[in-house]
């Protein structure tokens, strides 16, 4: 078996000047593509979750500046970069918890700032873009061998939400990992938290598995812990949306609660993100913005009314884990054990 | 404010002659009464879920025999105890795993064993019933009443799964201690889990709060971890559906996790449950068996397909929690901390 035969789905397409997004709402019941035809539609992509998953939101804004620059060129004339510039607001705004979203958008910023004629500065953008996707998806392939190589032989192998190629420009990063060890013959089991409320695991996470042949079963996520209590998984492995320079992990709501029953029986905790996904200016976790989104998503099912009416609900959609919890964090440019500030820093010391 | 202010579901009502249940099926959507016109219909109304909760199904099961009792009189003559106790056999096997269910039918058995004269063991069968029923709902008062003056103030109490009126005559086991510590003001907010796959948390335990207006917050089961690191909760206050001689709990899938969790943030944990549920045949936990149920429960959510077709899943419904987790068991006959096989014997030391 060749990692190649498991790396089959790309969630982001651009065919040079036109860009479409895998409808990720729509998974598994529909496999549709959504034309993005501007800026805003990209941003609104992002807010409403047709893309989701940190490293896809970095390339899906990368792509939708383009869009943008473009539009502004035509309508703004001369004053365009200062139109771009009001957009980017408006995109780096989209949703406020995964870093990948800032980070493109500063290098979006950053181009334009010593670039201001739209005639080389579009290409340039268009270059930006596309080496942010390229790059993300040889991270990606890269992290999978890393992290293949850290894992030790167990029945079963825990993940939760979705941090595969759908939430990247493809591969994924705890699913890379998963993939090559599948490929290696590490484990013979992925258990997939069904990760309410949007239910990421069952949808997304499920149909990567079984488009890729990979076996995979669901569990509710308060079985995790049972799960772990019988010794069935080695590792719980997750991605992240954003990584504090001290290797406090913010990542979708219910990782935090698998990293301390982790912890207590004994299974090792792997956090899978590109150097893109942590965030130096972030002391600590503590400081990471949370999302709440709305109560209905919890409260109802597709516009069905679930639970009892005049019920309130908390819906946090992150969480933090302290690095004390993690093992080992993965990413391309290699693999931090125990991770801390001295150890993350280490990672960053040829730049 | 008095308990009393928080205690008007009544899931089961007999009126002297006829019995309806509250079909909880339907809830939240819908708050209908089915009637029950005999012991095959009763023991249906078990199997099929219209009444659940342990104490519930043994109060249903005893007006069941009557409603098998009469109709033997009517149809059998003289040999209506044997008729009866044919339809008790039927009855006794609605539900394996419901404890007060065998309990409820051996009272029955015991009595028409010493009174085969229908004109006055049918009376006595009512009366039976109508003291089960009775004393379940005043050991349920008795718990909440002891379970309440254990609590400590805090912003929030969390529960799972739902143990409350619903699950018993009426007034609840967890949902007991959390309406009599509403009652003495000692939180100012309900927090319930969701409770998947059923969603026990959302249709049935928010019903019952917004019906007695106690504010609940639901919140995705992987959430719980976070609310407690958040410091928002000092009590986890759960059900049991079996406690083993040594202390260990078992009860809804999940409810382990929050253990777990718990422990690591210093937030108490307290079982609720009369001792009728406690098993002192079954040395530990080890020895409980755990159900484990279909995977069409979590491939799908409220009857609608979620998950991506071709995967698996893994749905125990019943999780166990070990006694060294356990820092309060309350039960009608008293209060045992840190329980353990002493503690509990003291409890039947009296029998």
């Amino acid at each position: 078996m060749s990692v190649n035969d498991f790396d089959s789905i790309r969630p982001i397409v651009w065919d040079g000047a036109a860009l479409s997004l895998l409808d990720q709402r729509l998974l598994p019941a529909e496999e549709r593509y959504l034309p993005i035809r501007s800026l805003k539609e990209a941003a609104d992509a992002i807010t409403s979750m047709v893309v989701r998953g940190a490293p896809a939101i970095g390339v899906t804004a990368a792509y939708g500046a383009v869009l943008g620059a473009k539009d502004a060129a035509e309508h703004a004339g001369e004053g365009w970069v200062e139109a771009l510039s009001a957009d980017l607001d408006y995109l780096a705004a989209a949703r406020p918890t995964a870093v990948n979203l800032g980070w493109a958008v500063a290098r979006v910023r950053a181009l334009i700032a010593v670039d201001a004629n739209a005639e080389t500065a579009i290409p340039a953008l268009v270059e930006l873009a596309e080496r942010i996707h390229a790059e993300d998806l040889a991270s990606n392939r890269r992290m999978g061998e890393l992290g293949a190589e850290v894992l030790t032989p167990a029945e079963g192998i825990l993940t939760h939400c979705n941090a595969g190629s759908l939430a990247t420009a493809g591969f994924g990063t705890a699913l890379a990992v998963i993939r090559a060890g599948w490929a290696a013959d590490q484990f013979s089991m992925v258990y997939a938290d069904e990760t309410r409320p949007w239910l990421q695991g069952a949808r997304l996470t499920a149909w990567e598995l079984v488009k890729d042949g990979i076996p995979v079963e669901l569990l509710a996520d308060g079985a995790a812990a049972w799960l772990m209590q019988q010794r069935r998984i080695g590792w719980v492995v997750v991605g992240a949306d954003r990584v504090a320079g001290n290797g406090d992990v913010a990542n979708k709501i219910g990782t935090y609660s698998l990293a301390v029953n982790a912890r207590h029986h004994g299974v090792r905790f792997m956090v899978v993100a590109p150097t893109s996904t942590i965030d130096r200016q972030i002391g600590s976790g503590a400081d990471i913005p949370i999302e709440v989104r709305g109560s209905e998503e919890l409260l109802g099912l597709a516009g069905q009314p679930v639970a009892a009416p005049g019920a309130g609900a908390w819906n946090p959609v992150f969480d933090v884990t302290p690095a004390a919890l993690v093992d080992v964090l993965v990413t391309e440019r290699g693999v931090v054990f125990q991770p801390d500030r001295a150890g993350i820093d280490k990672l960053f010391s040829a730049d």
